[in-house]
């Protein structure tokens, strides 16, 4: 149930990373993070914390609650 | 910088708790948290994850998104 979770929030993540064409290096350094945090972000594989949810929409420069506005595929 | 984004999402979580009457505690339970996580979370004293994040908005039922709506007091 939280795979699905944490792999829907990684596919809008990339999705928003991808509409701004940035790298994912870009967006790390944006975010103040390592390149290898955002990929396992993005692979679904991090439990992001809230403090790095706001890192991430001020990176890509979008309110916070964007980058929770997405469908979780599969049951929750 | 940070305090100020974790005290601002407790004290939104509270108002959001408050407007549905739940106790601490009911909140806790339907979230399937410990109560005195809630209460800390509430405190801006913990870093919540994006899986918590979503076990509180399912059982305070809202999208996720809204628990993030909020402003930040003070410089983020």
């Amino acid at each position: 149930m939280e795979d699905h979770l944490l792999t829907s929030f990684g596919t809008h993540l990339k999705s928003l990373r991808l509409e701004r064409s940035f790298s994912q290096e870009q967006l790390a350094f944006k975010a103040d993070m390592d390149r290898t945090y955002v990929s396992g972000i993005e692979r679904g594989q991090r439990n992001v914390s809230l403090i790095n949810i706001f890192k991430l929409a001020e990176a890509l420069d979008i309110p916070a609650k964007q980058l929770l506005d997405f469908t979780v595929e599969g049951s929750l």
